[in-house]
């Protein structure tokens, strides 16, 4: 079931019921402003992800400000950004199952899609869906820019693949996939911006191979909250595939805090409103949202304005909160906000974001795409 | 939106969609009469949680097979299980927002509820709730049995609550809830053993002590997948609060295969099913079931059926598998289960099981309470 929301337009902020997802929208704008402001004098278009926000809202909010389209990481999320009147979607991510490229193939009337492929064996079924649905699709090239985890190798193992896609009735070769995830969480400017390095420099000998083989290569995607300026910047990525930057999250807070340059580059935009359920002994509190309200992969959360409190557990329902020796513990019935540790499985777990504005509801959006994990 | 269902009754495994929750309907119901066996010569009654499996009709089968109730964290499952027909819940857990707690009296009209309190401040809004719909609410007094989370000491203090709610015109005093959380995860039977057997002492002594005010303590509660023959055979706990019993994920098998004793009383029902994307070099493949799949907060997924394949890491829509060295890793397009470390907010992340049965599905259940946070 989906669930009711927590608020209604006009509530106060502390009316909001708890557990809730709740959206500065002071900051998020703010946010969007700041990447269309570094990108443009970049040659790089965004191409924001949506598997971050799961929202044709936002969605859209991102297109405005110049974002070219939108990454997804699934068949399911492009169907909802498509439904919501998205006009260009890339996968950025494999799709092998048959069933689920059919499904792609569908939404290829209504929006213009891409998905991406580091496998010749998978090339058949793509060409087998477009054949069927009586279309071309785009697919790029996935390369392994130093994060192993999927991609072919940068340079003749690519091209061999690009090649394949471009020579098919089918299908249409897109260009490069080239984000490298595991550079974003790096903690100092400088080890991203090695990694980077090796990754740009990885595309760009594969661009010039391709084009010594008379293949143009339309879009070189990559690119996350953690190191987007340096793929901006590189002369090699066209497109930009941030998400979290909207949101900002705790961990990508201690990125750009460790570096001192970024500080403030981007603002705490997400929360999750949590109350105080008990507070059983003197400086304990026990909030109302744990493993399933509030992401804690990447770490805990920490305390939006509080900085005394530390979440020091969670379990499935509830978040230990301690306060410090001189500091009184939150009341029964007090309300925080929870900055998560990692933004993207955190909106993935409710079916509401509440926009607040000056301390009142002025919105509610539906996380669209919730559990669309297909 | 919700999702639609991965499958459809009839299709074989290999044809349900990935990623997809399935349920072992042989193991799934071996493990329910399990249960029931183990607890019938015990004085204990089970009153399963509905916080691990969030649906009615698996609540229904707990009761058919007798079960006296069940058991929730949240007002908001309290009421996807009495809109299902669930006629006895009761909130293991404090709630203190008034909104919240007029929910909770309108579905008092149409089932028995009971809510619990480790706090005299959160009493009198339990009181008009009660009082403005007209009803009587049954109050537990949640006492910390040495978990350090939420409750109220054993002994005085939980006796003066207990006085202060059996006082009330609007309430009924339940009982006690002494539910062990941390004691579950101990992977030793002995350690285990030790803190329940305090747990139960603090416990006796309390409904001592309200017998001799005069007060009856028709409940003590409390008991999970990990400790609950303990409680059963304590003599001094009537109710088994157990949930992740009905499905075992890997880390209870890691308690249970601890002992030697445990081994096999309860059997592997729940997994997510997951399908090979990319299969980019040797020894490695990557399955399309990350963070918002599978919950990792309990350790990684172990594989079903193939110990010498090992989950090394998630990322938000990504698995990455290492094979042995002597072993071949899975193909592109092939499906694994997964066993997820933490049964909980895994089920909490999807909107459907697949009940499958001999390699067939036989039948599509909502995850009716998914996201039932509030």
């Amino acid at each position: 079931m989906l669930q009711p929301p927590p608020a209604q337009p006009g509530q106060r902020e502390d009316e909001i019921d708890t557990p809730a997802l709740i959206l500065d929208l002071d900051a998020f704008e703010a946010n969007l402003d700041r990447m269309a402001a570094l990108l443009a004098p970049t040659g790089a278009k965004l191409r924001a992800h949506a598997k971050t926000h799961k929202s044709p809202v936002i969605a859209h909010l991102q297109m405005a400000r110049g974002a070219v389209g939108q990454c997804v990481q699934k068949v399911a999320e492009a169907e909802i950004l498509a439904w919501g009147g998205i006009p260009d979607i890339l996968v950025s991510n494999e799709v092998v199952a048959p069933a689920k490229l059919a499904r792609l193939a569908a939404i290829g009337r209504i929006a213009r899609v891409a998905v991406c492929a580091d496998d010749p064996a998978a090339i058949p079924a793509i060409e087998q869906a477009a054949a069927a649905a009586g279309l071309r699709l785009t697919v790029l090239v996935e390369i392994d820019p130093g994060a192993g985890r999927c991609g072919v190798a940068p340079g003749p193992e690519a091209v061999a693949l690009a090649r394949r896609i471009a020579a098919s009735p089918h299908l249409r070769f897109g260009g490069l996939q080239a984000y490298h995830g595991s550079a974003q969480h790096k903690r100092t400017h400088a080890e991203r911006a090695a990694l980077i390095g090796a990754a740009a420099e990885g595309a760009r000998r594969t661009v010039e191979q391709l084009r010594q083989q008379g293949i143009d290569c339309p879009i070189v995607g990559g690119g996350g909250t953690g190191s987007f300026l340096l793929e901006a910047h590189s002369g090699v990525y066209t497109e930009i595939q941030a998400g979290s930057y909207a949101f900002m999250d705790a961990d990508y807070a201690r990125n750009f805090n460790a570096d001192g340059g970024h500080v403030d580059t981007f603002r705490h935009a997400l929360f999750v409103l949590a109350g105080v359920m008990s507070a059983p002994r003197p400086g304990i509190a026990v909030l109302d949202a744990g493993h399933k309200a509030v992401a804690v992969d990447s770490g805990m959360p920490t305390i939006w304005g509080r900085p005394e409190l530390r979440y020091v557990s969670a379990s499935d329902e509830h978040g230990k909160l301690e306060a410090g020796a001189e500091t009184t513990a939150p009341k029964l019935g007090e309300k925080l906000r929870l900055i998560p540790g990692h933004c993207d499985p955190t909106v993935d777990r409710h079916d509401w974001y509440v926009g607040v504005r000056g301390g009142r509801v002025e919105c509610l959006w539906p996380v669209a795409a919730r559990g669309a994990m297909s």
